[in-house]
């Protein structure tokens, strides 16, 4: 824990080394926290970032404990552990000047994913590969996380801007799990402007997107259905089958009638039924996605979702467990925001191409901070830093040009300073 | 309508010429009612023989009226026709003697099939094959209308027998619609013996089979999935899909898992949903057939249908009907009565093999009166008379080897003799 | 057939009374050909105005053989049925000057409905509503085949314009079947502008659309499942059932997954099967629409579709027989003749409200006549004329405001003249 | 390893506490080598004693190496780990007369579950509970080896009988996998009478069943489904959905007609597909196992079971792998044999009740052992003997009462005595 004398590009290769799943970034909020702290920064950690009670998907008890004791093991100091109290997340706050209150947003979890350790693999290669086994920094947040903190000094060191600066270190982006609560805090009440930004996204180093519109909103379901178990030979009508009520799930679910209204989207990414083949399957989970161009198209399919899980669970006698992992809206950035962004972008080095606005595809938890600020009156934009990864995203080879880092910085300095 | 001067023979073709679908039995009725009338039997027409609010799978309205105006057309002597109100079936009794009350059940109903119409099927070559098109005895009912007529006149031409007769004409065998109406009645309560018969199921003209047990228990069930149209390319989302619901039922009705007690049967025959190709299916229909080898098993399969069906519609947000449309039960004959047929098999000319048991293989409702008999402490048996069909039961080219119209009257004859 | 005496809205109600569905519109054709004969015009009459080969969704020989009939019985002059040879359509040009080439396109078949006979429906009231059970003119193109005459009338008796007028009377837009045949005839080379008009369409009288865009691409499948019978009760193993295939198809073609491109769509229109309760399901029939919103996402769906519908079909062990039904393709207005249009409509009576461009929605097979002259060089547009619908297209109370069939024949005539 | 100075009693507690899954059973099959060994028994050890390219559901060679690491840390004596080579299974034999051979088939391995380590579980209240977490002898098969050594020691200690003595120590018993290739080898070849046991079965000890006919026929599939990852918002047409075709499957698969010549089983035991949320799923396994009253009964849902995997994978453009998990056959009891059993049962102390005969519901492949005998014209009994089970099979809380182990050596010894 001495990122303080690092210089961004060490910053992020330390996180990568050290990615914490959602809900679990104890040691990455503690070293942000920490450097913030020094710097005179006002902190609200853990439960004063968030709604500790409109949390998605959090983990088991036990989990978060582990993850807690190994931020610990890993250096993270116990002040900030203190504070956090088994909940991750940061707001912090500095005032510059008497002009408006920006808030920017970054993401810090980690994915639930192995990374490649092989020399095809340039974190493998050069010795910053993650060093837990089964999380990675597969979306960028490492660098996410370097970014607020290269801004924070940036503006720190160099005199500020006209105004204050709010940094969200948001947790548990992956699954739309970590937004919603830190949009339910009294943090974004006074923001007048708000940035969002993510590095990669199919861009080349070099390009800047200065709006990324109409992100899909999502909801992710988790399902369990709850059978008996018979033996399968002897008494196969003695069972209420779990198996047979997923069957009949998976098949309906994909059969959600199609919106008139725009794009709908549904899945199912997990599946798991445990019994022996001799015996009636007793319990059977899913996991699943819905999206919708819209909030109510999101609605519609979460819905329709539900009517399908609970009719498959009664055609085969069984019941049912449901809870929602996460979920994210949708936005449109505000005209002057992109022109602020693509304004400011078109000077700075290392930027050849400016890009006004793409449409998102995919979907974003930021969604609810940018529409939170929207709705008081304030503007926002969700800014697309191009990174040239060699892989996709959420895979296992996933990488990230560090002459973006930079790039990210630049354009979120000059912005503020332009506003 | 001279009947009274024909053969069995004769009879038999009169009525394969004029076949007569379940509830429609007509002149069929009044054919053998004149001459059970002349001959001095009490009669119980119509609602007098069954009961009406039992009966199963009636058609409407307006067809038994057309199936009225038909008979009558055909001859049919208004005074019965009027003391059938609508209602098809006949209980004909008469005493010969202070013995017991031996009941025989014959099934009078033709099915919703084609005759084949060329030279390769008897009855078109000889010209007698049905001339109500899509009407045919493709399951031998008109032989054994036949043989309950061949039975009061061999016994009332030369002497009866040391008790009471009772014949019952049942309507509507075919999808097991009239039986237990029938034994609904108070009809049976008198009832001492049991005898009813089938003509083939396989076996060659001079043979005998003294008892079929076990005959599957049977239920059939009408259903309507009602839905909502709209717009397949404008306004999928607004439909509710009767398809959908249709599409769901026939996947997991097929999947009711199978029992450990015995065997179970599941069929969907008939599917319809009429919509054009651009509209979301408003109504869809299908016809389910189960069975079970004892009346639980098929009470077990009953039940789960309907939840099959139940939660089909609920999981497309439909509505539906659902009504019995006709059902069987099962039951062993007794070991006395399956005796006595046999031993008087032994006797007959014509007769040349003599089986004691069978399986049924099938679903019969004669199991309804049987079982009531057997019930209230008294004897039955169902027997079977071989008769070299030509074709499979219930094909268009079905046809039975007259001989065994013989057989069939003094096998039953030479029983109650002999009782 | 008095027609040439009668006005456009006698026309309308005439052809009103005698619907015929499409492929069978010999009466309605041969009406329009009398008069345009009279005229000059130079005719092409089926099979020179379609291509045979190419027709989708003919009905059986007898079924075509009953409609020449019934228009032989309605006074359809024998010269143009025997042109026809059983096949509808017509062309007819005339060349008034030098320049371009203009194609008209209206469509003439009804479709297969019965039509409202009650007061509250103006056709029924006013004594012309449709004497041809089961066949209703329920989307107005009865009014289009009128304005078509009437356009034909307004040029010939006022002067013409600067061009040669070429007709096409289209059979079969129902489903997509006859305008691809139309297009595969050598009639459009020549053709320099295409338009083609739409009454209705949710507009009030007095709105004209001078460019409807992007009519979904549309496909249609008649699919036939082939299994074997078996008695549900005794061989429930022998089958091969139709009805589990038909079962599975519904489920899974549904189900495909939704394109990241574009809208898609997926319906089941009809299904049948037939057998018997206690028959395995020997032939299920079931009758299927996809569409894209581009020609390739119509493409992926149908390539989808079909692959469900095989795999239903083995993992059942049945055969399958498909063929496609109809099929529409999708285009752009071009802007020179939405704006000669938009000018055109500018300055009729009646006319109080232009719209430049609308979403079509729907599907049209003028698709393919439209990007045939497109292919070209040519240029085309898509009409739409507001006729206040008292209701929805394809339904038994559809009817038009008949003041519309002015507006339509004017806002041609004047395109016409001004291009 | 002293087992040879341990009573049964002990001997099963030993084996109890070091429980071996299916083709691990290496410190089980060392063990009872080596007292045979001492006793003079001709060994035929693990390559010898089943045909290694018969065995079904083999674990992954690291496992398998594990396992034998595992015993010999255990304890295993070095000389006979070498002689199996991998490989377990144990067939002893010693001549002692000159009469028949009489082969004893025992099965020696434990299940995947976790035994239950409360007080209310007699092992764990004794301390003897397993000791290898997630394995567990739940199915008695610890006493069967127990008894096989049992019936040794009596035998030889005591004269042994007018014959040859053939000990079959059976691996991999769970899901069928080791009889079939034990049956494969030539040591069945001069077995004149096969004896095969089982303990419990839901008898109280006391009880012996002289012979368990007709275990359903049974075969268990492993399939992987192999489609391609697609990020279910941007691209959801990209993806090959394993998952989809995991459900179609599930469905179909339940829905394998019943079939009229007896009972079939079919179930889906386990079902896994492992991506997050927002991906196509790009692997689906599920385990499958059907059954038969015959083995032609049992090859039926196998070749449907297979066409359904087939084509549910085609459906979804997946491809799949699929191998034979474990298979067995049935059998019915020579009478003879039936008759020794019971015969020699009547005598034996601790004995209450003689059951002659009934039928087994499970399945077992000491089938392929028995059936093989019979075809080469010996005879077999497959005897169970009860062992008051407090808890179900193959449960958490399985136990056996301990008396029942002299019991089965008793009965066994006393029939070959009396052969």
């Amino acid at each position: 824990m001495a990122t303080r004398d690092q210089n961004l590009v060490d910053i992020r290769r330390d996180l990568h080394q050290y990615p914490e799943e959602g809900w679990k970034e104890f040691r990455t909020t503690a070293l942000v926290a920490e450097e913030l702290d020094d710097r005179g920064f006002t902190l609200h950690l853990g439960p004063n970032a968030v709604d500790p009670d409109e949390r998605l998907g959090v983990p088991a008890d036990d989990e978060i404990a582990a993850a807690v004791e190994r931020a610990r093991d890993l250096g993270a100091p116990e002040r900030y552990l203190d504070q956090m109290d088994g909940i991750t997340g940061l707001v912090a706050e500095k005032r510059y000047g008497d002009g408006p209150v920006v808030g920017i947003r970054v993401d810090m979890d980690a994915l639930a994913r192995q990374e490649a350790m092989d020399d095809d693999h340039r974190p493998a290669r050069d010795g910053f590969a993650s060093k837990h086994p089964g999380e990675m920094h597969a979306c960028a947040h490492d660098g996410h996380t370097a970014i607020g903190l290269g801004i924070a000094r940036e503006l720190d060191d160099n005199g500020g801007f006209d105004g204050t600066l709010k940094l969200f270190f948001q947790p548990a982006e992956e699954g739309g799990r970590g937004g919603k609560p830190m949009s339910e805090t009294d943090h974004l009440d006074d923001v007048d402007q708000m940035l969002a930004l993510h590095l990669g996204l199919g861009e080349e180093t070099g390009t800047v997107v200065a709006g990324y519109d109409r992100p899909l909103s999502n909801a992710k379901l988790d399902v369990t259905f709850h059978g008996e178990p018979a033996h399968a030979g002897g008494e196969p009508h003695a069972g209420k089958n779990a198996a047979q009520a997923l069957g009949a799930a998976i098949q309906n679910l994909y059969a959600i009638p199609r919106h008139g209204d725009g794009k709908t989207r549904i899945n199912v990414g997990q599946v798991h039924s445990n019994n022996a083949q001799n015996v009636i399957s007793e319990e059977a989970e899913l996991r699943v996605e819905v999206r919708g161009e819209t909030a109510s198209l999101n609605e519609y399919m979460l819905g329709k979702a539900r009517n399908v899980i609970e009719h498959a669970a009664g055609m085969h006698e069984c019941s049912h467990d449901e809870s929602l992992y996460g979920k994210t809206t949708t936005f449109d950035c505000d005209e002057s925001m992109v022109r602020a962004v693509a304004d400011a972008a078109g000077d700075i080095d290392g930027v050849s191409t400016v890009k006004d606005r793409k449409e998102f595809g995919g979907s974003e938890d930021a969604s609810y901070l940018i529409r939170q600020v929207q709705e008081q009156g304030g503007e926002a934009t969700y800014i697309g830093v191009g990174a040239s990864n060699p892989a996709g995203h959420h895979t296992a080879y996933f990488d990230i040009d560090e002459e973006s880092l930079a790039v990210g910085v630049d354009v979120v300095c000059e912005t503020l300073r332009a506003l």
